[in-house]
């Protein structure tokens, strides 16, 4: 008798992986960082530090510090925070989780039921997009320009769904540096969003996970500090300012919303020595790091679009980033970038398909996304290269290349 | 207006936690470990020493060892779990987890739908149980002796289940050092749940995460290393053997689960500063590091008993452990644990009622368990005596203290 396991699984799961065959060459895709920006020698030293310092606590779940995270990274996102984002807020008011995934798990749970609405920017993380969907709740794009979400459109489906009596649970957003489109929303569109969740009675979900990899080092207050009564859920993360490998994401949010997760909160604790050296390591070089790290991304970014511009001229579209990792490039319509993909991920070139960064996946099918973060800047010249010869084989165009007829 | 949150919340939440204010003094719960067995100066220059040599593979999810985990520390287990469990397996069949309580996730959200029916033991893990309950599917206990699983009650009740056409999806079980009992179930029994599990084709969830802290340092082979066809799915931690505070787990089984696994477990990766520490430490110094551990857990646990023989006397029942770090206690029915639980938290002395370590609640209401590997043996002493005199004062028992009448 064969048997196979698989019989035995539960129903709605998606598509088996394949083998993981390392990353291609020309990567670009994901969040990925580089190599030459990780500060090695700095995180050893911390490491063997804290580890010296506080690793008897290790024997605790929760290493000395509760179930909310390490104290001194705490303290120090308190003060950073405070600083650099413009919030108010006490070491009670912050959860540290396995990435800012975790975060994002744990305010989905938290507050969608099945068939919950949730406001989101038409172009928007798809890991949010596919979490929401995947609870059963239902994502509604809302139009963005280059100052983020359109206060306007915004009113307009609220008042579409009101007359259906549909009341949104939150509008999740990335008001710094959005990803994809890497726009920042002004202070006085944050505010005006507020006015618009009070009257319509939805909670913002504020997720300022590039927010500190802005060109010029400074960005609007957090939304959550406009805030006067707690209607603000925060999350951040590490990931994109040091290492995407290093899990360690942050909830920040009132002690009614913190104490209510931690009830479901049930992992053990996130990982205490990645919080343990990421404490010491951040109050000791964390704004030296970052600055030093948006200097180059920026530099990269002008080489990818100085790329751009060579091999695809007028026909690949995008607004100048102001900050992060990543450009967002709309192609006529005669490029189908699914199409792309594929055929790119044929020649060891990846990148993400604008349909899986859209809330409405046709919208996304003349876009994709670059992160210009990993590759080193031969290598995203040479990229944007074979991706121009892909596009004229597969789609006549572009003509040109470097100002020669292909 | 003032604003509520909680009016925002989703439906079915459980009550929220209360602010952590450290642990207490007579620390019986949980499975922590104790400050001094923590190997803090060699997890340190482990530490120092892979951030430095592998310290640039941060820069990529899943640090250049795909979503499965480090690769070093998978290759050290596969040739751990030959040589000390009898698995032959590969690094493909090894999935690294942020602590075996995702593993436990993992596992559930791939075997369980809501209705489905599970057999687990009698007494087993609080948050194996309470997972199991919070999916909607219905944990069916089985009774347990000093070698485990009851074989002629599991046979029972799969002839009852199958009469009312229920067919359980997995057993749950802890075969080498059962969480709470302590017991190892010995190969004959092992091959006969193998032969039960073929017959009535149900899948077995080993988990043997205390498998390493046998007293000996010896133990039958897994049930996994058992199977010709697959069908048992295995994990482990490094939680107890090390630290609680690492979370880092472990998922063994065929590449059909592993790939189905992955393809849900979206959390960018468990956490890799950790895993690649362990890989490094756990290469060099994992079997006398665990060697000199069981030494000083069992030392403990003889503390414990002989506490329990002065101030108890014959009112509390127990079995050696073979190994662990946990006391399982049985009292006379007139001591109610749940009150005992109570009262001891009031006076500082924390421990797990009964009722939390078994599948139907009131079967616990007379039980206790003890962990005995983070206080020291004073405050072991001083705490079993403090409980005497509290289930004394309480319910008029026990009426000796150290031979001495009360």
């Amino acid at each position: 008798m064969s048997f196979k396991i698989e019989n035995l699984f539960s129903t709605g799961l998606s598509t088996p992986v394949q083998p993981y065959k390392g990353f291609v060459k020309h990567n670009f895709v994901g969040g990925h960082n580089s190599e030459e920006n990780i500060p090695i020698d700095k995180l050893a030293e911390s490491a063997k530090r804290v580890i010296s310092q506080e690793g008897k606590n290790l024997a605790l779940y929760g290493h000395n510090s509760g179930p909310q995270g390490n104290i001194s990274l705490r303290n120090f996102l308190v003060s950073y925070l405070k600083d650099y984002v413009g919030m108010e807020i006490s070491s009670e008011n912050i959860l540290l989780t396995s990435g800012s995934l975790q975060a994002l798990d744990l305010i989905n749970k938290l507050l969608l039921d099945p068939e919950d609405t949730v406001l989101i920017e038409e172009a928007s993380y798809g890991g949010a997009i596919s979490r929401i969907k995947n609870i059963g709740a239902k994502p509604i794009g809302i139009k963005l320009d280059s100052e983020g979400i359109c206060i306007e459109n915004l009113i307009e489906i609220l008042e579409n769904l009101k007359a259906k009596n549909v009341f949104p649970k939150y509008l999740y957003t990335i008001p710094t540096v959005q990803n994809p489109t890497a726009t920042i929303m002004p202070s006085e569109r944050r505010l005006k969003l507020l006015e618009i969740a009070e009257k319509y009675n939805f909670i913002i979900f504020e997720d300022d996970c590039y927010a500190d990899l802005t060109w010029e080092r400074k960005r609007p207050n957090a939304i959550y500090s406009m805030c006067k009564n707690n209607r603000v859920v925060y999350c951040g993360s590490f990931s994109k300012s040091i290492a995407p490998a290093l899990r360690v994401g942050y909830v920040v949010a009132s002690w009614e919303v913190i104490s209510q997760i931690l009830a479901f909160k049930n992992d053990g604790g996130s990982g205490a020595i990645e919080q343990m050296l990421l404490a010491d390591f951040c109050t000791n070089y964390y704004y030296k790091h970052v600055g030093q790290l948006v200097k180059d991304l920026q530099s990269k970014c002008d080489t990818l679009i100085k790329a751009l511009e060579e091999e695809f001229g007028s026909i690949a579209e995008y607004e100048y980033p102001k900050g992060g990792i990543f450009l967002w490039i709309t192609f006529p319509d005669n490029i189908d970038t699914n199409r792309l993909y594929t055929l790119a991920a044929e020649k060891n070139i990846t990148l993400n398909p604008g349909s899986e960064w859209v809330c409405n996946s046709e919208k996304g099918n003349h876009k994709i996304r670059l992160c210009f973060a990993h590759p080193s800047k031969e290598i995203i010249k040479e990229g944007v290269s074979q991706l121009a010869q892909i596009c004229f084989e597969e789609f006549g165009i572009p003509k040109i290349s470097a100002n020669i007829k292909r």
